[in-house]
């Protein structure tokens, strides 16, 4: 990797480091929006017609509805186990989100204001293909909807070649008690479930990461006032910032760095070492080359690896600061002590803390969600949550007394704001009780 | 109001009822996209040119830093009492629901999950122009990002036709520290937040509700990973539904209607009666008559009042479902033990329970958000709220125990999905630890 220090080189240059590729949303957005407006307006024939044409595979149906018969989650019993572990700590660390009870506030006396939350009714859960289907991203997105009580959860999934779906994403599907699995990826699958086709529900919100084409897609349809449909946040290519010391073990931040350099040759790695020598850094480069030789996708990791760095700062404060103005995705501390450190971290997806905390551990199954923001969002995105599943309600009760306590308030904004009839629906009431 | 009932008009008729117009974004995006390039391109020089242009006024500076002069924020006694009690309880209500401590949840034996809340950094209230500016607005916007610890507020307020800001404005940003405002409205002052320009700083999120332009833009911006900006939702003309029955005050329920209909031509204001007679409705119809009669805002009004629909039903149930499938921004229930209904609301912005709690208080006072989900959009968005202002981070701390507990499901999973380095991270650590 290659090696930039903030005492030898340039401001310019490290910022270079820390810059994300340009997207350029434009062009794809023109490419996207044919393909949505074609499943808008013809349906189930049009999802499998695009089916044909991208995924290659002609299918009957490109919908599955539950129950799913046991020949389709045919899986061995590791997997699920693994699977059942992973649901457990998903469905535990979620549920302690879910603000459960009415929040009831007595702003002042007789003016009690409250705040609920009530389950989005319908929800679409788009799990990627391409380089591999992600059966962890069904658990992400689908046990949340479950906590959060969503009465319709719609998944979506390309077939695999054999027009087959993936065995632990149908068991998933069963465990949730999901309606249905959509048969399809990309846009089309997206433009499925905000407008719903013949057979396929229309949902409310559509969750879930994917590449340009199902990011674009769900910016359509969220801007789209007939499609009336919500999405959980952008999506841009998989990030990871490792914040090393001396005390880190060199081959744990070398598989750090190259489990997230294997998600695609645009993912971005970055390493910031805090008063490292030159010969400790070594130890972690010697490491990356070790251990990405045996890996089968040796090919991906080089070229990502090709374009990621390692940043050398002398002060805790300092690696910090410049996690902060990247907010990475990912951020994982090997320092002494990490945990200290967690206060001072002010924007990252999700943080993974300290030696024998590797992100895959949150890929899959400690209990935080992996559907992360990504590309400098996590400085006004959260990830994936209970909270993504629900809305909040407010409501108010005032009496009599409330009246008193807020009533002349309300009719002097009002006044100021020209809005008369405003005034009134206070007037009336106020004059009726006789305290105007 | 045109009058229909569920027993003797067809289904389609009523579902007419509850039809929002179609918005048509993609002419206005195009109307939009110009203005938001050129602010992108030029910063001041083209906000001073686009103000000139659309509000006629003509500005040296479109920008103002704090300190404000106290000349600025001249306003009489009683609407600063108004506007401290309101600022007051909107504080009250959004500091209950500041999630301040670190939630951390022991999912497994060894595996310790948390998530805390971060203030996002920037953030821009946008405040309406148009037939009225807002102070109210400006209060539920930048009251809880002071709560939610926001360093950099912005406001953007058009100024008046004098070139002027309203002064209850300038006393607002003056109480909550806003750094400065932006003499600008629609469509090119949502730019200069989402991009910044020479002197006016860039934003990391985007508040408040505005019409058309302001939506569209807003839309824009958050879509521009250029931008780097969020927004808060999509926003449409402002819509009431009231529920009635006959232990309502005709004349409560009328001036509810009206405080709707006042807002503008394209509001929505839909009445539900539940078993009610002829003569009962009537007079609600009669008290919005002569209550109009004196409103300043009478023609709006009656544009807006020729397109609202009183509908009859019989039941509680009926009125409930039907309110939830119309999703309305706010809901009025005007009915006998009104606090017990509050359960069956699915889907709203904000409730307004029982015959003293008008609109308007919670427009103003009660110390709720009056910035909410418009067009069905209740259905899957929350207002604005604490929340809106923050983002929530996880983290996590395996111990070597943690990944005696979790550490085969994650690299069974890995393996399933074949991402080897993910396996290795999780294989490497074991080992050294002499578990495998």
């Amino acid at each position: 990797m290659e090696r930039f220090n903030v005492k030898k080189n340039s401001k310019q240059a490290i910022a270079k480091c820390l810059e994300r590729p340009i997207q350029k949303s434009a062009d794809i957005m023109n490419l996207v929006k044919p393909i949505v407006e074609k499943v808008q307006n013809e349906g189930n024939k049009a999802l499998l017609e695009l089916t044909a044409k991208f995924d290659r595979v002609t299918l009957e149906d490109p919908v599955l509805f539950a129950p799913y018969p046991e020949s389709m989650m045919q899986i061995t019993p590791d997997i699920k186990k693994a699977i059942d572990i992973s649901f457990e700590n998903i469905r535990i660390f979620h549920e302690a989100q879910n603000q459960k009870d009415t929040l009831t506030v007595e702003t002042c006396p007789g003016v009690k204001c409250s705040r609920f939350a009530r389950p989005i009714e319908k929800v679409g859960c788009y799990i990627p293909g391409g380089t591999a289907v992600l059966p962890s991203t069904t658990l992400m997105l689908s046990v949340p909807a479950l906590v959060a009580g969503c009465k319709e959860i719609v998944f979506a999934s390309p077939p695999g070649k054999d027009g087959k779906l993936t065995p632990e994403v149908v068991y998933v599907a069963h465990k949730v008690g999901a309606k249905c699995i959509v048969l399809a990826g990309g846009a089309q699958a997206v433009a499925a479930m905000a407008y719903g086709t013949e057979t396929i529900p229309k949902v409310d919100k559509i969750m879930g990461p994917g590449n340009q084409f199902v990011t674009a897609a769900k910016m359509l349809v969220s801007n789209d006032s007939n499609a009336m449909c919500a999405i959980d946040m952008p999506a841009g290519p998989s990030e990871v910032l490792v914040i090393a010391d001396k005390f880190a073990d060199p081959d744990f931040v070398a598989s750090d760095l190259l489990s997230q350099a294997e998600h695609g040759i645009d993912s971005q790695v970055i390493l910031i070492t805090v008063g490292m020598t030159r010969e400790e850094i070594d130890k972690i480069d010697v490491a990356v080359h070790e251990q990405a030789l045996v890996l089968p996708r040796v090919d991906i990791v080089r070229q990502c690896i090709a374009h990621s760095y390692t940043i050398e700062v002398d002060t805790y404060e300092e690696a910090f600061k410049m996690s902060n103005d990247y907010a990475p995705e990912h951020l994982i501390l090997q320092i002494e002590d990490a945990e200290s450190y967690v206060d001072k971290v002010d924007h990252a997806g999700s943080i993974f803390v300290g030696s024998y905390s590797p992100e895959s551990c949150g890929d899959y199954s400690s209990g935080t969600n992996h559907t992360l923001p990504t590309y400098g969002y996590a400085r006004m995105y959260s990830g994936v949550n209970t909270a993504t599943f629900q809305k909040f309600i407010t409501s108010q009760v005032v009496t009599p007394l409330g009246l008193q306590s807020i009533g002349k308030a309300v009719m002097d904004l009002a006044e100021v704001e020209g809005l008369d009839a405003h005034r009134n629906a206070v007037k009336i009431r106020m004059e009726k009780l006789g305290y105007i």
